[in-house]
């Protein structure tokens, strides 16, 4: 059954491996000033930034350049492109990167304009944006976030260690974004399929929630096949265009409102991912992968029914002379498997988690009531036991 | 592989039993000259009428009344609508009913300005809309179409003998559309299951062409899935409310062009089945239902790797001990049983064509190269017969 809801998604998306061609006409629509976001600087060694450079120049544009984008943006950096959204008068941002990039960029635009300290109105108070919000537009280069194409914006604070997503309004969606499928083979191994898992992810935490029929749960099995099927191909192979190119447009549906439509969500992998990101710094899939299957088992018991139609529909598991969780736990398995040949880290050991930070970690995990089970503290504690 | 495309929608959907609420929030945004289009009636004595007026003159606005709207809209009530929708100076058209309305409204939208006859400017030359488009919303009735949510027009003329579709672009789509599974309760029951294959229809359309692996085919097959299981259940009970929103969903999405992006597609069962309507005036999922199954027979020898694989992720048909074109016949059988039990019409003898008409019939149909095999009019004809 599907709820009430209201669904409206704006954002264009170009794509395909000429889309880079349609910046120019995008940029028709903005005024001069470009604040120009981006990461560590990979994008000049590929050659992007002197692509998009000149397509600026070309468009009479003054670039104001904001670098330094790092994996899980900083509340001190959110204040710095804040600062300097505003004072470069900024028309539009354009992200040029990953998830991150783009996060950042959603949250320097709702925050240039911002009368308080962003961090607290929109993070710890959660408030909605009443302000000027500054456009701003993608080019992606890695994915698995879908930041592209929905409202949230992951931001960290190392001192108070937290990590924190909001997710806002349509109307701070990107207006545009650009999705190549050849701008992700440069990506290393490791971030290629920590992506792959944070899309799978994406999709697990809608679908392991609600006990009635509905269609989006049938669509997020498509995606799930689909990612499986595709993440095999490119792991082996990260330059084939039809795995990858896959993988860019379920990553983006996997995560902009679509599938959630009119069903609740569980969410709490990421909320313990999240909590453990915050104390070791992590890539945001592996923490992700390192704490989803010890969690995952410790709710089947709540919810077999939809454990056991995943491992059928999904992990085509043959029910036959099994019980319902049996089959609901060779589901999980096979999906150990394949976490395993695409080579993720499965435990926060070997992300740097220490036994004397599951306390901090636990913490500093928002306990969501949408899944199966709601956790209580003293549970989360005995899930990272599971994840050391 | 998902060729290179752009992808926006931007229509907001209200869904749910209250959705109607969002109605009067959604006026707010447009001027007061409201032209009112619907069908023939039935929403006088179902009593939503009587609600929407209550909340137009709630809201201020100018009722311009437009009834009368026929299942296939024919060019001269266009002409009729676009000088009403001028002459009142409409700032918007609401579209109450099921996607005749909506289609003939969009229609409406982009001819009240057009200085050329529309039926030869978008029809038969099927040119790009360079005049002003009045802006339309949509409060739908009965599911099938998905017009709620593109930019399609579908209008007949019965003098040439044609029905023929534009699809316009995302400035022609409705900017809202209210969606109340409860309004498609009262909607009779050949009408009801008319929409239902009409879906069916929109979706393997799109999924019977391409060779390769695309995520859209997987998520058409969570599309097709879902509405077997639901419209099953919705021919024994209509008022399932369960059933109904996953119906209307699914509709919604089945041709908003999102399943199509990337990939190639066929088109022709709805080539041959709106000539059928031309001559017959037939309901619109009808005459999809009786051509479909001859179509399907005749092309499965040029595309049997995708109907094996249809018979397999679709109709969870067996493959042991079979060989592909026993496996791919077999889908298509399940797809007949489900069509049986729906109480489809499986001939166009039923629906009022007789023999003499099937060379008109071919004449009248466009032949599409997107699907497995390019028709000949002769093959049209050898399908036709084995329609009649």
């Amino acid at each position: 059954m599907l709820g009430n809801f209201t669904y409206c998604n704006p954002t264009k998306l170009h794509f395909g491996e000429n889309s880079l061609e349609m910046l120019k006409d995008e940029l028709s629509h903005y005024g001069k000033n470009i604040l120009l976001t981006y990461g560590g600087g990979s994008i000049k060694k590929t050659g992007l930034y002197d692509e998009i450079v000149k397509i600026l120049k070309d468009c009479k544009k003054n670039i104001t350049e904001l670098p330094g984008v790092m994996p899980n943006p900083t509340v001190e950096k959110l204040y710095e492109g804040a600062k300097l959204a505003r004072e470069s008068e900024a028309d539009l941002i354009l992200a040029v990167g990953g998830g991150s990039v783009c996060d950042y960029s959603k949250a320097v635009s709702v925050s240039a304009y911002c009368n308080e300290d962003p961090w607290e109105k929109y993070y710890l108070k959660m408030e909605d944006v009443d302000n000027k919000i500054i456009p701003v537009g993608c080019v992606l280069t890695m994915v698995g976030t879908g930041s592209e194409m929905n409202g949230g914006a992951v931001i960290t604070n190392h001192k108070a260690k937290l990590k924190i997503g909001h997710v806002f309004g349509e109307n701070v969606y990107p207006k545009f974004a650009i999705l190549n499928p050849k701008l992700t083979y440069t990506l290393p191994k490791y971030q290629m399929v920590a992506g792959f898992f944070d899309i799978m992810n994406h999709i697990t935490e809608q679908y392991f929630s609600g006990t009635d029929d509905s269609t989006s749960d049938y669509l997020m099995e498509g995606l799930m096949k689909s990612l499986i099927h595709s993440s095999e191909i490119a792991v082996n192979d990260p330059e084939n265009y039809e795995a990858r190119s896959n993988i860019m447009w379920i990553a983006t549906w996997a995560l902009n409102t679509f599938v959630a439509m009119g069903k609740s969500t569980d969410w709490m992998v990421h909320m313990i991912g999240q909590s453990v990101g915050a104390y070791t710094d992590a890539t945001h899939g592996m923490t992700l992968a390192a704490v989803a299957l010890p969690y995952y088992r410790y709710i089947l018991p709540y919810g077999t029914e939809k454990f056991k139609r995943f491992a059928i529909n999904v992990w085509n598991v043959n029910p036959e002379g099994k019980n319902d969780e049996q089959i609901a736990l060779e589901g999980l398995s096979a999906m150990e498997s394949w976490m395993k040949k695409l080579g993720l880290v499965m435990n926060i050991t070997d992300l740097g988690a220490t036994p004397d930070m599951i306390d901090g970690i636990a913490d500093g995990t928002f306990l969501l009531d949408g899944g199966y089970k709601q956790l209580t503290r003293d549970e989360v504690v005995e899930i990272l036991k599971q994840c050391l």
